[in-house]
């Protein structure tokens, strides 16, 4: 890879052949929480392929509240509405956006009526659930993407080429951490994301699943078994075992990732590969409103790449939109998201046998 | 902490309370190898507490040889004429740096002429070994230091008071990482650290036990079990599991240490703690020819400490040397050691089995 790639175009969208179209795929938003709103709502907004045309939400007055300040939205419905096929004709597309075990039925009743969905990650609470999602999909040959937004992230994507052509020789380490804290930034101790039933996981399946993955698309491999710890201390974790976690991977070529994540700890996230030639480090990483920086190391030369952020939303929406435009596969498919859900199921195993636990 | 004592006097010696003497603790240098020449003889030249008088080696001439190049040394002794107490009036201390499994014998004979002792680290091979070399040194009453030179390294010094007056928080996660290219640093497949029987291990034992050791010196605990992988991959690690190790450690009060170790790897090293309430990292770390930074995150801040570098070496014969001459017991003692000698067996056991290890 010539430097010049990595500073006159580092945003590139190495993905894209159509940039615009009179037909943007029309999105129904299945969940209108902050989220929906503040992110993946002006995320559409701003992108060429797509555009928000339907909001479903348990509160339809919320919904209808949200429906009037956009420009595009046409349908503001409840949930039994969607499931009812209320305005199908009006959306091609949908996002979900619920809690992680609300997430299998509104991704049903989307492929029933012929839609593509984006489904955000973890792609469901339990293995059993995230199985039966990639089988109706396939049922009804539905596209299903999950939503991890690193995989369009330009730093992750430039890093991953950097990989892929050599730059730190072979991968031998991963470390990968990502920390926050919910409690502070979501003031509300009955929050989805602490209730085991809702999220199938707390800091490990809500956060330490953007290690995971990452270190799966960096490396373009899945690992071979899991071991770790997870702990939860203060009361309001009492319903999940993972106030913190702490896991190893195993990946095949003998490379092995380290990852932490915690929903009670100082805001930060990286990413960081070593080889036997060079590393590389994308930090900070994960969190969208931070300026993500890529630090390159080889042999006596560093060098640090700061960029112009791109929305990492917007760019995961119209890499979506652009595969359904053009009939390609999303990369992050059900089964890609299935192996995520497998390998933190099993982090919990280890946790509670102190044994590795071999992935299938 | 006051932000001014960051800056104004960042490598101050919080240890130190004589800074000269008249009658500076005498060395022996047991083993003559490019480290001692290098990086151990010229930082006590360098020292106000401590000279070398003394130099032992399996080669004579290469002994004269370094002799005769310092102005302090007075005898050029073989490991044979050592062991028969040859000038042993000549010397009050002895700093043994020979390959791990002949550590032992050279403290034993030390400890019988009643010498002070600084031991470099792993101390020795195995864990029986490294009993017995406590052992010795309690029933002749003679100090022995493990020569961990980053406890006495101004950057991990100041993040251990930061740490200890809560600038984290509570401690959550430590990501620690060595790695080098040990067959360009040192271009011979038949060097000791690729020899199980001379080492007792290769990168968890020889690089690994600096994450090990700083993690437990900043959190001031130690690890209560541990779990982790080992692999050996190209033809000159035949003899050793662990040209890369990867592992785990639990602390006390849900605290986990990830740490990695490669000999055949990209040059680089980092100390990662995360608490509740900030991160510190010192990167590059544990090279002592690197440039140490200290970077500090608490809430919305960052602050990145550069700082004229001290000698490491100098730093920990400065502090043995004073502890010598002021009656002290070092911090890093025999039995802290041992601690490590254990975890990092623990490690190998781990990676056999599968399981994770308890530590007593």
């Amino acid at each position: 890879m010539e430097l010049s790639s990595l500073t006159d175009d580092f945003d590139r969208r190495d993905w894209q052949d159509v940039t615009e179209t009179d037909d943007p795929v029309r999105f129904a938003m299945v969940g209108v929480g902050w989220w929906t709103r503040e992110q993946a709502m002006p995320a559409v907004v701003a992108s060429d392929l797509s555009e928000t045309t339907v909001l479903v939400s348990g509160d339809r007055e919320k919904a209808e509240s949200v429906a009037s300040e956009s420009e595009t939205v046409e349908h503001a419905l409840t949930y039994d509405e969607f499931h009812d096929g209320v305005a199908s004709d009006a959306y091609d597309a949908v996002y979900v956006v619920t809690p992680n075990a609300r997430h299998l039925e509104y991704v049903e009743t989307a492929a029933e009526l012929g839609k593509a969905v984006l489904c955000e990650k973890p792609m469901e609470a339990t293995v059993e659930r995230a199985e039966r999602m990639v089988e109706v999909c396939d049922e009804h040959d539905a596209t299903l993407m999950i939503a991890y937004r690193m995989q369009t992230e330009p730093a992750v994507r430039r890093a991953k080429e950097l990989i892929s052509a050599g730059y730190v020789g072979d991968p031998v380490f991963v470390h990968g951490n990502m920390t926050e804290p919910i409690l502070e930034l979501v003031p509300n101790p009955d929050q989805w994301r602490l209730d085991w039933d809702l999220s199938g996981g707390c800091a490990a399946m809500d956060i330490g699943i953007y290690s995971l993955n990452t270190a799966r698309f960096l490396l373009d491999d899945d690992p071979l078994r899991v071991r770790g710890s997870v702990a939860s201390v203060q009361p309001e974790f009492d319903d999940v075992p993972d106030e913190h976690a702490a896991f190893q991977l195993d990946f095949p070529g003998n490379t092995f990732a380290l990852c932490t994540a915690s929903q009670n700890a100082h805001m930060a996230s990286h990413i960081r590969v070593t080889g036997t030639e060079g590393q590389l480090r994308i930090e900070p990483a994960f969190y969208p409103w931070d300026d993500r920086k890529l630090h390159l190391s080889h042999g006596d030369a560093d060098v640090q790449i700061e960029f112009e952020q791109r929305d990492q939303m917007q760019e995961e929406f119209e890499y979506f939109a652009h595969c359904l435009l053009t009939d390609a596969e999303p990369h992050a498919d059900g089964e890609h998201g299935l192996t995520d859900i497998r390998a933190i199921k099993a982090v919990y195993e280890a946790a509670e046998s102190g044994e590795t636990v071999e992935l299938d």
